[in-house]
């Protein structure tokens, strides 16, 4: 087979490289994605939305991976049939009614938000007339943020979930988005917008928030027990040091199923809390031992660990 | 300065390099501990006791560090003028009472356990007639156990308790302990018996526990979301695959400061609940803030992480 072939045939397969993604927000999350999509040459063009002026002007001054910058979202996704909202979540709606009389027919809308039923509802309202959305979260955070963080490998490696909603005839977009993901090397997993927010309620939200209330609890102790902390209390509590603003934009979108989530740890802790009372060792052991268990369970090979 | 009047000086300022060193148990932190005292030339020898045969074999039949692997403790500690508890925490005191007619007049003895004052006070009263007994927690853990993961680097930028009782005039024996964990890359702290439980009780064990109840937690829940966990449960998770026995013997020896500990802890977790439930952003936000500024705090050039 020549090259020329074999290219058209992996072309097929993945369903097409985009024309021109546009990118809404050069943060952490925009940019490196921004940069892997046109390194590995799944974008023809990169446009990019920055709301703010000097973030504008540096990337039109010369990022490699970036053909222009744009002042206004509507502006930016003209011409795009990949549009990637990646602002904060609580900004990603409001997106979704400055652009959606600018986009292609063709456009397919996503996000990169890591709560998903309310963005989900309101991109399928909003794109009835004009293009298709389907919610993504690539599980690529960090405690690290903003474009000068930005790395084209962030989304190696890591999961991400691809979620239409159960009851949409769009195979083949969801094809195309899931297709995208993997380019970059994720590995994508389906499911509905709800089940989305149960699962990562569980096993994002709620060790966010319990690092968090960690966090906080030791800073009420004497700022001298700071250097004697160890590896473990900084594993622990590495997490907390993420963006408050955009933890709390979270907490709001996804509030039940992380009361719901915190209501259940609770229960788990007070088990080991009545061990500990009763000085039940082979009880304690046994707890220790299931946590441990699920935690050697967890795969390593598909983590940046 | 001549070699030998320098490294005569070095010696004074050191307190002495020791003649010999005894290991009381070869797992993961006396092994490490052996290999590290060797290759630092703080130990003339280095003689050790193991439980079990076939580390004993493994030993004598060619490790670098080891000069002699005994079976009975009360021999291995023979002629050292440093001996070192290296077992797990509830088995420590039981080896007090199998040295205690053996050891040196001049011996000083001390331990790795993670929880100090039941030690300490076992340790001052066993070594009354003989030797001088400070307990030690190097802060070296990890999730890893066992003579094959040994590593003579495990020490170096670890933190240190060195914990004499306030009311003992032993400011020499304390010198040359404080100076033998310098010698090994760590940052000694001293404090009470009682201060170090109450302290790890919140920098250490609660995190841990917490730890294991979210893994414990997160058990119960349907292995395909293994597959899902990011980073941040990876990293907040990592310490629940420690040692189920080691830790239940942690719970046991240091019951109360970590019921205390854990109290403390769910007042500030409850805080967040009512600030979620209440829908109160402003005040969510700045939970997390305070745990944010806590967590960047924390210094990072000492730790491996």
């Amino acid at each position: 087979m020549n090259f020329c072939l074999w290219w058209g045939s992996k072309l097929d397969q993945f369903g097409g490289v985009f024309e021109q993604v546009t990118i809404l927000g050069a943060g952490l999350l925009g940019a490196s994605l921004g940069e892997a999509a046109k390194l590995k040459n799944l974008a023809g063009k990169v446009h990019v939305w920055a709301r703010r002026k000097e973030i504008r002007e540096k990337l039109n001054a010369g990022a490699s991976w970036c053909d222009r910058a744009f002042a206004q979202p509507a502006e930016a996704v003209k011409g795009a049939d990949l549009i990637v909202a990646c602002t904060p979540v609580e900004h990603i709606v409001e997106l979704f009614a400055d652009i959606r009389d600018s986009i292609r027919n063709d456009a397919l809308v996503t996000d990169v938000g890591s709560v998903k039923q309310q963005i989900c509802e309101t991109g399928r309202a909003s794109f009835l007339a004009k293009g298709v959305f389907i919610g993504s979260h690539p599980m690529a955070g960090s405690e690290k943020s903003g474009l000068e963080n930005a790395d084209p490998r962030l989304y190696e490696g890591r999961n991400c979930f691809v979620t239409p909603f159960p009851d949409e005839n769009i195979d083949a977009e969801i094809t195309k988005l899931r297709n995208f993901w993997e380019s970059l090397g994720m590995r994508v997993t389906l499911t509905s917008p709800s089940d989305h927010d149960l699962i990562v309620a569980h096993i994002s939200h709620l060790p966010h928030f319990l690092a968090s209330a960690l966090a906080y609890h030791l800073s009420k102790k004497p700022s001298s027990w700071d250097n004697l902390c160890g590896g473990g209390l900084k594993d622990t509590t590495r997490i907390a040091a993420g963006d408050p603003g955009m933890w709390t934009d979270i907490a709001k979108q996804n509030r039940g199923q992380i009361l719901l989530a915190l209501d259940e740890f609770e229960e788990s802790l007070k088990h080991l809390r009545e061990h500990l009372h009763a000085e039940e060792a082979h009880a304690i052991k046994e707890f220790l031992k299931t946590g441990q268990t699920y935690r050697r369970r967890l795969p390593s090979s598909y983590e940046s660990d």
